[in-house]
């Protein structure tokens, strides 16, 4: 399949090999939030390799291994861009199910060739595995980018963690990384083993555990809340120091109740936020290289699509589902 | 009335001039958050003369002009004690139906004779209207001191102040000190006038005007949330731009409703805030003193209380009701 954009002169053309799912992929394909724009090309978790460049691409030549993660351009004018935050741009354009600036709906990494302006195309450390770096770049990003906001990356620090799925295990990850303390909060008992055998976590609490969550009141720094089904806010922010940051990148459907005296008691903060930039989506792939970060991923071909969307509905997977695009893992191990 | 403490090294004896009623006197005093310890000595917005000192005081001396606020100690040991935020000590003291360290109740300002050790004593700028520097010292530092934290005190910033009461106001006073473009909005249209002739606000919005709200989408640096009564955030939060800070200082009695999708999108904050710092209220009384900042109050005498805490629980007074403790204003206007 070809890319529904044609290079242009500070283009990047890119074989795709890797592409992440993620749970937005599932949304935006069954039209839960209303803008599905069909036929849909799914994926911005990819990791691919250079085939071709413009004349004005400069930093990316053939055989660069790169990576595209959940927006390919934004206006590079407004105030938010101008500051170094185009993701949250209000004219950002989506990688999958967006609206180029020509007016074209772009197509994701479901697909064999993307073709992307060399400002929004990362670089992707060569020690990592490659189909273990594609979901870098939307959940590694989307929970580095408020970790290194909100000062939740120093030693010796305690961070909390609330779900353990695509976006909490890589959570984990860069707390450990940044020698932090942390803990999961989790409401499946059956995640403690794989929360600090696995992943290496400092502590477990059990979210419905009233007494395990009383003890450990007032001890944390910060929380990355990544549960996207509804959740009481209250228990988490009690986990809080005074003054400490809870950051939401899960999203449930259903408003969550904040009741103002738990926040405004110990000056407690409530943050979201969306990916992250692309120089803080480059520092993170630079910082996971250093570290030989990835997410836990399961390969699988593309005719297996159907059948890891259902899975991963039910969340049957740990962590990420990464589609093999080119054959180049599966086919070769085959 | 003597004062429940015994002066000691390093206290103060401070005679009352003036004392604001603030909700929080009315919530206590109905016990309406169940923490009652009576019979109650309101009063937490207070100014008054130093008429003695302890030994140990080197700061302050007899004929001081001196104000007190929320609380009167702090554990000064504590995590937060240390960073020197110990407006959110787990222990602190508060100065109207709170619990000294020796076990006896607090008596606020609704008395004669306050003794206060010297590290929990403001100085208030001799410049200032006493009566209407009196709720500075819980009003204003409420909305002063997060305005502080989050950089919304630089000019030319857009502040967005919802509600015009007691702490709403004094927001507005200081978002043009600041040098601000500072937009009041309110339920009430009938607040207009009084927000841009009296108070000097920039804009105006009623907050169920739809087509208001929607053309001032994006605009606002920050948003100080006064209201106490339970009210939609999502058309707030829409105010901002990307990254925007809102600060919920009043305190609704059921919890807010806050869609993930609305801080997400644009990487939006909700911060709660309690009084502020010894250390920013007296920043706040200096900056008061330097800009002639304090309160629009209605002085009334002690015996007017209960007419005027009746008053104040249907919102009439602008903005702050202050008892005359020492009959100092309006015996002598007699």
């Amino acid at each position: 399949m070809n890319s529904y954009r044609v290079q242009k002169d500070d283009d990047v053309t890119i074989k795709v090999l890797f592409c992440g799912i993620c749970h937005t992929d599932l949304h935006i394909a069954k039209n839960e939030w209303g803008n599905a724009l069909y036929p849909i090309v799914p994926g911005h978790e990819i990791v691919g390799v250079v085939t071709d460049v413009g004349p004005g691409v400069e930093s990316f030549k053939a055989g660069d291994t790169v990576g595209v993660g959940y927006f390919i351009d934004s206006c590079r004018s407004c105030d938010t861009c101008s500051k170094g935050y185009e993701n949250y741009c209000s004219t950002l354009v989506l990688t999958s199910n967006g609206v180029d600036y020509d007016g074209a709906t772009t197509q994701g990494g479901f697909s064999d060739v993307l073709v992307v302006n060399q400002d929004y195309v990362l670089r992707v450390p060569e020690s990592l595995s490659l189909a273990g770096a594609a979901p870098l770049l939307c959940a590694g990003v989307t929970v580095y980018s408020p970790m290194m906001q909100y000062g939740l990356n120093a030693p010796g620090k305690h961070l909390g963690v609330v779900g353990l799925g695509g976006l909490g295990h890589m959570a984990v990850k860069f707390g450990k990384a940044f020698r932090m303390t942390v803990t999961v909060i989790s409401s499946s008992p059956r995640k403690r083993e794989e929360a600090l055998e696995r992943l290496g976590a400092d502590a477990f609490l059990v979210s419905q555990d009233a007494e395990q969550m009383k003890a450990a009141a007032g001890t944390m720094d910060g929380i990355i809340d990544t549960v996207s089904a509804g959740h009481p806010l209250v228990p988490l922010l009690e986990l809080l120091k005074p003054m400490g940051q809870m950051v939401v990148v899960g999203a449930p459907s259903e408003p969550l109740a904040l009741p103002a005296y738990a926040i405004i008691g110990g000056g407690k903060r409530v943050a979201g936020n969306g990916v992250g930039s692309v120089s803080s989506c480059q520092a993170m792939l630079d910082f996971a290289g250093k570290h030989g970060i990835t997410a836990d991923v399961e390969v699988v071909k593309m005719d297996y699509v159907n059948t890891a969307v259902e899975r991963l509905e039910r969340n049957d997977v740990r962590y990420r589902f990464v589609i093999d695009v080119a054959g180049s893992q599966l086919d070769a191990a085959a």
